[in-house]
């Protein structure tokens, strides 16, 4: 089978369209016919810092060397099982950019005929996670202003599109280029501010009426995280989860004291192997078929770009879920 | 009136028994004869520091320097309105310490006549406390151990008593002696195990069945926060509502990304000036009327005892709230 083979840490050089043996599926593992693969920052930064998460050991992050190369990276899929010919969803942990790749059984989910490779994609990892930081972290009453960092991106799109119905008075998108605070309106932020940390306090005051703001759902970290944290109202939430700038937060107890505040740590792996991901996938799923979500997805490249796509996402010059088409 | 008068920072020999004309409540004070003043930590705190919560300015806290000198300490007390002849207890902010005292309208709250006064002062602040650390912070659904510092202490000796009422399965008090621990077992605590730094991860958990814990409510800070945290379930939470130990913890983000914990700050103040105090209160005093609530009560001392009182609640030679009489 055609795949893609990384034959070490480093940059889009070390990956390389290669033929492989088609894996053969472990007690507990589906086979699974790939149609689309993720692309996501995990595999981007696993690839020049070898951590990756070990999904099929309880999510127990883990450091490559350079003795585990080669590697096919690759952490979710959408494709057909070959057992049963079901459509299906699937985290693979790696091996999901190749044509054929394998999955613990209690990581694959049916999906529905209506749900195409591209939503189901978009909807596994950021989608479920944008739906349990509301429904896990920050349970809201109808009153509150909730701010969405990243608000075109993966888990931002969608937690912007859930924020109404999951009890947000106001939704402030936070995005970095105009083009991508319009999608955030059109998404249904309530604002749409710039995600520069220079001023971003004033801002988050600015487009709350110059009011402090209830919950934060911070992927960041660093200057971003403090100037939405200033921002943050007494009895007002953080949830981390996600340090994309690399400089995770450190937080002084008296500050989180005086304002009765809270930050609250969120990592999907916990829900992974805790409750699932059915019950937010279900759940994803019938809001999509009902219209009241839309996913957005980008662009779909052939499995031999792989590099490219990777590295369009690094630069952020991507809007919407990247996949990669195995058979293309 | 008798009061006592700070006449500067420092020990115990800068509080003195005085005369000093009755105090005239301003606009929107009420004027209270005091029958028991409650002895606090914050007034021994502030005794050597000057800081001090202005319970009348919104909670701003203050640091007193000498010219403010002196002052009249003593921020809750019980006694009898002088306008109305209601009996109250109420936040003063300063002053209690003395056989009259001015306070808030807002913040005078009536007594209910089977509401002794030594009770009403050990509600006031701790038990309204103790009260929301489960109502406004940590909710719970009837599966939770529970972890409570200082279980012996004002706020600690009362939730350890809501805690069944407030949906914890299990209730592990922490205290310095075996006295304490037994008092806190006969207030309903499950397990009650030396709170201790060293070892105290170990005893958390084998107190636990061998499993982590799911909500701490801390008061202690630096080594014991510390020893708490490690013990953390995934999904749990740490409310941070005091810094006994001086040493107020910071805390990584990573370290609540993996495991989806949290950690909430909590300010009795921003209940004050928000909520108000009347629906804790309210549902104490009936806890208590329902002998379903018992406060501990410790000694009261004749109001020019004040710095035995001081130094006896410092060298935590005592149990129980502290209070003075004003009369004796």
């Amino acid at each position: 089978m055609r795949a893609i083979r990384q034959r070490g840490l480093g940059g889009p050089e070390v990956l390389e369209l290669v033929e492989l043996p088609r894996p053969e599926p472990p007690e507990g593992h589906i086979l699974i016919e790939v149609t689309r693969a993720g692309v996501n920052f995990t595999d981007v930064q696993g690839r020049a810092t070898g951590m990756r998460t070990m999904v099929d050991s309880g999510g127990a992050p883990q450091r490559l060397s350079q003795d585990d190369f080669p590697v096919v990276p690759g952490g979710e899929v959408a494709g057909v099982r070959a057992d049963t010919g079901e459509r299906v969803v699937a985290l693979c942990g790696t091996g999901g950019y190749a044509e054929w790749a394998i999955a613990l059984e209690e990581l694959t989910y049916p999906l529905p005929a209506e749900i195409t490779d591209e939503i189901a994609v978009a909807l596994l990892v950021q989608g479920t996670t944008a739906w349990h930081l509301y429904t896990s972290c920050a349970r809201l009453s109808g009153q509150e202003t909730v701010v969405v960092q990243a608000a075109a991106g993966g888990a931002g799109s969608i937690a912007v599109q859930l924020g109404k119905s999951m009890g947000a008075a106001r939704i402030i998108g936070m995005a970095s280029s105009e083009e991508k605070r319009q999608l955030a309106l059109s998404l249904g932020a309530t604002q749409a501010i710039d995600s520069a940390p220079e001023g971003l306090t004033d801002r988050l005051l600015q487009a709350n009426d110059g009011e402090p703001v209830d919950v934060v759902f911070d992927m960041t970290g660093g200057e971003v995280f403090e100037g939405c944290f200033a921002a943050l109202a007494a009895f007002g939430t953080v949830v981390v989860y996600g340090v994309a700038s690399g400089a995770p937060p450190t937080i002084g107890a008296r500050s989180l004291i005086a304002g009765s505040r809270s930050i609250k740590g969120f990592w999907l792996m916990d829900i992974i192997r805790t409750v699932g991901l059915e019950g937010a996938l279900d759940d994803l799923f019938a809001r999509v078929l009902e219209g009241d979500l839309r996913p957005v997805v980008g662009a779909t490249y052939p499995l031999g770009e792989a590099a490219r796509a990777q590295e369009d996402l690094l630069r952020r010059r991507t809007t919407g879920k990247l996949c990669l088409d195995p058979r293309s």
